[in-house]
């Protein structure tokens, strides 16, 4: 039997009346011959409310009981939409994280997942239950409630895919596929109809949050199919695959942006000091995640470290740096904030010399001082000052003509 | 090392600051050498929330998914609870009903506990930690969450105080004991110190609702003193335990009432026909929980049997015994709506023949007509009209110098 797998989230499943569509999707996609599994998200007024009752009563919440708290959302949504489909005269089950078999490691609030021990919902399946899982959560070994952190639900889904042998996963978004720059902000953004997994990896990774990357990752590992596309029209979306036919002369493929980046610095006096994996360990070990590195020399012998973080990871940054400063060596800390980063991206780039060369010389003519740089095989990325990001993707997607 | 359950639910848990005073409360105790226990329920507000969605998407929703649903209410408070505790400086952990060990049976909506793996709730006592269960709930042998029902998180306190050989175990409620009569309507109603199993068994079975008879039926199985007490002020409550000293004349030592109640008759053409097995097995498969139950033969030949219920089960014993009616054999079924019952309890009344008949003349001089009687060693009930409830609980009051 051919199995599908489909996700639903935001806006999709904010009203009851929406989650009585879903339940419409997934029944017409079992009488067209699916197994199917829903992974669906909690509402976000839940999540706000939830959040906001904890913040009335910690400043600093304790992780294991927030995601014990925040599950709560997904569940609910999971037995609504097992209750419509059941009304709608399916047959439905909905599952927890725990339930599911999803299992992962001990990191509350941003836990990875382990193993998926899918028994329950494939015995289900074979029962003609269409499976709804509550996203974004799993257990951990000791039987701990673990939530997955950002684009946990999309993870979940493509995992779960992976680990039934699903044929595809349909991520159904409020928009409707993936686009050569976001449509609000650069008007002849086009949509794009394939996309393979290292290019939407980067533009995902770049902020055009459309699908998390650690979902896309596990869609490249397993090799599976993943369309995204609208919740809203019945329309064709962007098909992700491993590998894409080149467009003709598309060297580069989007421009994606990403607001709301702050910089740190740190100093030392002197080169035997500065340990880069020393930082970054630190770092890493409470979990937050730096973006690009710069390494630079002040003086002559004064070497500097920095890197970008996103906004909700400062306040931790700050706390982890100033506790572990003795162990670290460093003698200063220094940051900015209001910046954003834009980038380009596309397979093409690798075989392309001078598209950095061309990026940096249109940015000059905007004048937009570009304040970090990073590279990678298919794509290039620069932080400007926020209020300059969208004149600086717009100037690119027309630099590179991907109107 | 002594242990103790605390029990909270209803307007105690209505708002964060409210289970940060539940919080104090639980440090307090657990400073005076107490190893504790919590048990907590849903917030009203979000129980009523999440029955109107799921209302919203159906008029008879599926039972196991609304188990599901419901069941995310008191863990979402049991989060906050572990989270305040944790901010006072305190060690918690909130355990869901799967975590906490709770097994029960299949019946979704109203299971009954079967057993109370304590293990994860002693280890996590042992490490020092005040552990808070969310109340109300548990998993079937196959996995699926289930609700416990009316009065479930007062039984899951119970049972749990069981299971780990607890000293006692304090209920919080908006009440700040038990009374002669409810308070709000009999004016001289007064606050008992010490009642037994026995007599709250019999008050709160009449709708004196301050302890499940489930909860208290469990506490006299294993002998565990039980305290009504206010969750809002610091003054004495009323203790349960399995023998009470005799209080002097006092052979009625409360007055109950219960509003709501509905009468249905059934009845047959001949004698061979009624089965009363056959009519309250159907009913009780089908949950329904019958109380008073009167036997009477009409001209002579013609059987009828009338029993009481509560107004919720109207809906769902009328669509019962009428998709039984063949099966059953019944020629006609009759209803009244609009009746209430009130009764009179005591220990004493076994030795003091006539308590009965002086209930009844003092109804009569009160022009109040019995429509249904029912009596036990230690109660005597009888159905009335809704509109003279109040007027036969203050009768009953002053009759029995219960003041």
């Amino acid at each position: 039997m051919k199995r599908i797998v489909m996700k639903f989230g935001g806006p999709a499943v904010e009203t009851t009346e929406k989650i009585q569509k879903i339940a419409q999707k997934a029944i017409a996609a079992q009488q067209k011959g699916y197994e199917v599994v829903v992974v669906i998200s909690s509402m976000a007024t839940i999540r706000r409310e939830l959040r906001a009752q904890a913040a009335s009563i910690s400043d600093e919440a304790n992780k294991r009981e927030m995601d014990v708290l925040i599950a709560t959302g997904a569940q609910m949504t999971s037995a609504l939409l097992a209750l419509a489909i059941i009304e709608q005269g399916g047959q439905a089950i909905s599952l927890a994280g725990w339930q599911a078999g999803i299992q992962t490691d001990y990191r509350h609030g941003n836990a990875r997942i382990e193993t998926i021990k899918a028994d329950s919902i494939t015995q289900h399946l074979q029962e003609g239950c269409i499976v709804v899982v509550a996203g974004f959560q799993g257990v951990d070994a000791s039987g701990n409630i673990t939530t997955i952190g950002k684009g946990g639900s999309e993870t979940t889904a493509v995992a779960i895919a992976a680990a039934i042998e699903a044929q595809q996963v349909d991520v159904y978004t409020n928009v409707d596929g993936i686009y050569t720059a976001d449509p609000n902000v650069v008007e002849n953004a086009r949509k794009l109809t394939e996309l393979s997994y290292d290019e939407m990896l980067e533009l995902s990774n770049l902020g055009a949050y459309v699908l998390h990357p650690r979902a896309i990752e596990l869609a490249k590992k397993y090799d599976i199919p993943v369309i995204v596309r609208s919740a809203e029209q019945d329309i064709e979306g962007t098909l992700l695959k491993g590998e894409v036919e080149m467009e003709k002369n598309l060297i580069v493929r989007g421009v994606a942006y990403e607001a709301d980046i702050i910089r740190l610095t740190v100093g030392f006096d002197s080169n035997e000091q500065a340990s880069l994996s020393e930082i970054f360990t630190t770092l890493a070990e409470a979990g937050i995640n730096v973006d690009i590195i710069v390494q630079a020399v002040i003086d002559g012998v004064k070497p500097t470290i920095s890197f970008s973080i996103a906004k909700e990871e400062f306040a931790e940054s700050l706390r982890v740096l100033e506790s572990s400063k003795l162990s670290l060596g460093f003698s200063f800390a220094d940051f900015e904030v209001g910046l954003a980063k834009v980038s380009i991206v596309g397979s093409g780039m690798v075989t392309n010399p001078g598209v950095a060369a061309r990026m940096f010389s249109r940015l000059a003519k905007e004048h937009i001082p570009v304040k970090m740089v990073s590279t990678s095989d298919i794509k290039v990325s620069v932080v400007v000052a926020q209020d300059q990001m969208v004149q600086a993707a717009n100037a690119l997607h027309d630099e590179f003509n991907l109107a």
